[in-house]
């Protein structure tokens, strides 16, 4: 009640219409300076790119000037979005600004989805920058740790995209944009090649609140494939002497795919696509769901389940999902984003992706991430921690990675109004008692992984690293990145355990226990407790879904190498380097 | 487990490992044809181009020969988006498609949000459209219920807004799109002006995926004033004999507004607004919400507190808050659309709204229901019906008016993980017991309104009428606007029901009977529970709020008609002329 407690009695009827006369007399008289007045954000923006227009020939500024640029369009404290993305990163921008003149730029306040290059961290270093607003740091997930726990990073909070996104228009609207595309016109129309990415969202939120857009391209050219971002909207443009970096985020090869991972996913592909009829999804990037991915050819199609799941993807271009649509699983795909080596393969099967007039892949990480939320039935993915409660969690006290896309996509739309099977079958075994019409159903949420992960570490754990870190850096909210009432499923290679049916809080961490194997959490558990989930179906071990274990084996993968891959894709698909072994 | 029952028993590794060589040895076999097979969808596209092309010059197509064009490039079963917002319409496209020759075009798959124009369901008397997919059908819902009921219709679901743009990026994909702008240049570049609304969407889940972007505009420009749409994203463009419908749906004269919602607007905000300190947030369109934007200048202003409530909205520019804006109450507005006569008002504003390079409003309703989804920390909005467990819906058996917008800013997102104040309150409120940093949030939803609404129906009822309806029509789910789990207040003259409180599903009940007034729901109350749950401020009175129902008078209102509103604005806003009666 603090707010009221500042305020007087009530107003009387009479006081209260005096100030409504009042203010509409006040109003009145200043008609004539309102123009003005209330365009004061119009006008700094006019300065802003008044300032920046010595240094630019048209809208184009040479990349020796970018600096010089920045400090005469940036002021201090402003809210920049440096993009910053999943994978695309406008890296010469983010040099430029790391040596800006900390007399005329400084305490900015970052506001962008991805801190993945060093440069980003070592602008709080500098004190280019202070507060941070952002969703994911795979790469700097160590670095931002150290540099959360000592202080040189003021955190406002670690966001799901989407989330982010949804705050540029709100509360975190960018004063400037510093963005990366592939090729500009001398107008500034923007083309960005396959990772669009949230280049349109940003923009659409700097641009039309009055802030300042300025894009590093690859290459100035006379015109461009096609418009991703139109010139009225972007007010510089820097050409970089290299492109800008892109990083292989999504790319699994299935060599390094054990058979821990390959029973998992049988597990996965009989025990929940196949029974709850999925065929809108979405997978994560780890090992696991790359299994899933190359079992659906061989394993998949011997269970019948072609055209029956996995047809419908909001998903990266995985070079693991190949084989199945070469094999005709998939029907269509949206992506977030896209990946390296990918391009020709994508273009080739426009069938399947989303592809622009110039033919190349046109990926937006919003509208992807909302297709995940509102019209995919399943998430399934991997995590580092699961406690007794299920509550899930990529944060340890040594590395903040951020979550990406999982906490939007890793729980129920509670907004959603379609139905569909597998949703109702979810909601039907959460909730067996309500009424029919008014039961909402379930999006499944499915984890899985081994029991032992990297370096043998356990998956299962009795309290998560992410409540230590929130007690240390004093925050309000543990970062978690699935909550435990949002998580279906849990899938290891003991077995699937379903969540959807436990009816009490002991229930569900003894089906946690049950699927957890040989860490402390799996010995810990109940004995009698997880024999009567396993009668009852909550708990299904390999040889009650009819899986022998020792069929696990890595000849079960459609591609069993990066060189596979490139063959089924008929030569389409060319991978970076660093996966080339031949 | 249907469908693991038509499946053969597990394959082995050596099946597995055949399988998945022959597949690859085809593929290999069919590396010359790949290029043409994989690309059906570009290719019906590139034809139904040329199909179009001959009645165009360049992009071009005149009025006349609309309907040809639309038989031209429409097949039997597409799915077609027909703009069709909750403001803008495509009319003249609409009229046109209503006029195809049946044996070309029929049997239509309609995916839009809006079914607003009576030719919107002409298209399935007709023949022309068998299936729909909406979201909202305001002017039409009597009708629409009717032919539900009579079979003319074959619905897949109602849904919220950003649900259906989902799908469009999944499974309800058009092959082509009818859109509406204000005009176009020579190559096809799109100006929406202020009503962008769901174009963008719309347009972006079409020409990336293979399919065909028709625009009607009220004028071709040599150069347009801002681009909406790049040219490259539209194939066609029909130059309207007149400008879009459009309807005025956000404007409410407060000449209409009662003492009752007055003083449902007054215990809102001092038993809301002030106590959650609620900056971010959504208004519903309901005179009660009008009711609270014309009393911030006075009544709220008087409780101290400007700056510290409703600052940030996700919102329509509504006429009624513009004495609020002038006041200096508001920092930001994020709008889904924009509404008649606000056009000037919003130019000179812009330090409030968003708007583009040539100064007017860029709406966006994909990220604004994004924004009210993730980014804000209350809705509050009026319904039809609410029953003993919270569930209202604006669907009775006879009207079927859609959701729009309030499914998804009406329930807290589970994805979010940024604390806000209110949210975090709302959330302490509701699970007291959980641990600090791994208790989420709440966001909170208000249903406000007076207990007798409209022609005395009493708002509260045992039992929704949405119920009813889906067991009619087999509905799979009851239409729920918004469930009652996802409620946190209820509003109206006689109190103010904080549901976060409750502990049980009687105590929710009574707390609803409780402020449910002189309706058979309030009166069949248990007068001592109802007594106890006021004493633990589960319900709070006017008086137990120092709010003397004899205050709530009309002069509270800081403007008492659309001339008062007109003179706020400094003659800015210029209303339509049926809000005019001087």
């Amino acid at each position: 009640m603090s707010v009221i407690e500042k305020t007087a009695a009530v107003v009387t009827p009479s006081e209260a219409r005096q100030s409504a006369d009042a203010a509409a007399q006040i109003e009145r008289r200043e008609g004539a300076k309102v123009m003005t007045s209330w365009q004061t954000g119009r006008a700094a923006r006019d300065a802003r790119i008044a300032a920046g227009a010595g240094l630019a020939h048209g809208k184009i500024v040479e990349a020796k000037d970018a600096t010089r640029l920045l400090e005469a369009v940036i002021r201090p404290g402003d809210r920049v979005c440096l993009e910053g993305d999943n994978q695309k990163q406008a890296d010469l921008l983010s040099r430029a600004l790391l040596a800006v003149d900390l007399s005329r730029v400084k305490d900015l306040h970052m506001v962008q989805s991805g801190v993945v290059l060093p440069e980003h961290l070592d602008l709080f270093d500098r004190g280019v920058a202070k507060r941070l607003d952002y969703a994911y740091s795979g790469p700097q997930s160590a670095r931002i740790a150290r540099m959360l726990f000592g202080g040189k990073i003021e955190l406002g909070a670690v966001h799901t995209y989407l989330e982010l996104f949804a705050r540029y228009f709100i509360d975190l609207t960018p004063h400037v944009a510093l963005i990366a595309a592939v090729s500009a016109d001398r107008e500034g129309n923007l083309y960005t090649g396959p990772n669009t990415e949230d280049t349109p969202t940003v923009v659409e939120a700097t641009a039309f609140k009055d802030g300042v857009v300025i894009a590093q391209v690859n290459e100035i050219v006379e015109k461009v494939p096609r418009v991703d971002i139109p010139a009225d909207r972007v007010q510089f443009i820097v050409e970089s002497d290299k492109p800008f970096f892109v990083e292989p985020l999504f790319t699994r090869d299935p060599a390094a795919i054990t058979e821990g991972q390959i029973l998992t996913a049988m597990l996965a592909i009989k025990g929940i696509y196949a029974p709850y009829g999925v065929q809108r999804l979405n997978h994560g990037i780890g090992f696991s769901t790359a299994a899933i991915e190359l079992l659906l050819p061989t394993f998949g199609e011997r269970l019948g389940l072609k055209g029956l799941i996995a047809t419908h993807f909001a998903l990266n271009p995985h070079p693991a999902l190949i084989p199945a649509i070469e094999s005709g699983w998939v029907r269509q795909i949206h992506s977030f984003g896209s990946e390296v080596g990918m391009d020709e393969y994508i273009r080739a099967r426009s069938d399947v992706y989303f592809t622009g007039p110039d033919g190349s892949l046109r990926s937006n990480r919003a509208f992807c991430q909302t297709a995940g939320l509102y019209a995919c039935d399943m998430f399934i993915g991997s995590t580092l921690q699961i406690d007794l409660q299920g509550n899930s969690s990529t944060v340890t006290t040594s590395r903040i990675a951020g979550f990406g896309g999982a906490p939007n996509m890793g729980a129920d739309a509670r907004g959603r109004r379609h139905p569909s099977e597998p949703w109702l079958k979810a909601g039907a075994e959460a909730d067996p008692d309500s009424p029919a019409p008014l039961r909402r159903g379930r999006k499944l949420v499915v984890q899985i992984g081994e029991t032992f992960g990297d370096k043998n570490v356990p998956l299962f754990v009795e309290k998560l690293e992410a409540i230590e870190l929130a007690e240390k850096l004093k925050l309000e909210l543990a970062p978690v990145m699935i909550y435990g009432d949002d998580v279906t499923h849990i899938v290891t290679e003991e077995g699937l355990a379903n969540l959807l049916l436990c009816r009490t809080a002991q229930e569900r961490e003894q089906a946690i226990r049950g699927v957890a194997g040989y860490t402390d959490v799996g010995r810990r558990r109940d004995r009698n407790m997880v024999a009567c989930l396993r009668e009852r179906g909550v708990i299904r071990r390999p040889e009650d879904l009819g899986i022998n274990p020792l069929d696990a084996d890595r000849s079960l993968l459609a591609a069993r190498s990066i060189k596979d891959l490139v063959r089924w894709s008929g030569g389409l698909y060319s991978p970076p380097s660093k996966f080339r072994n031949w």
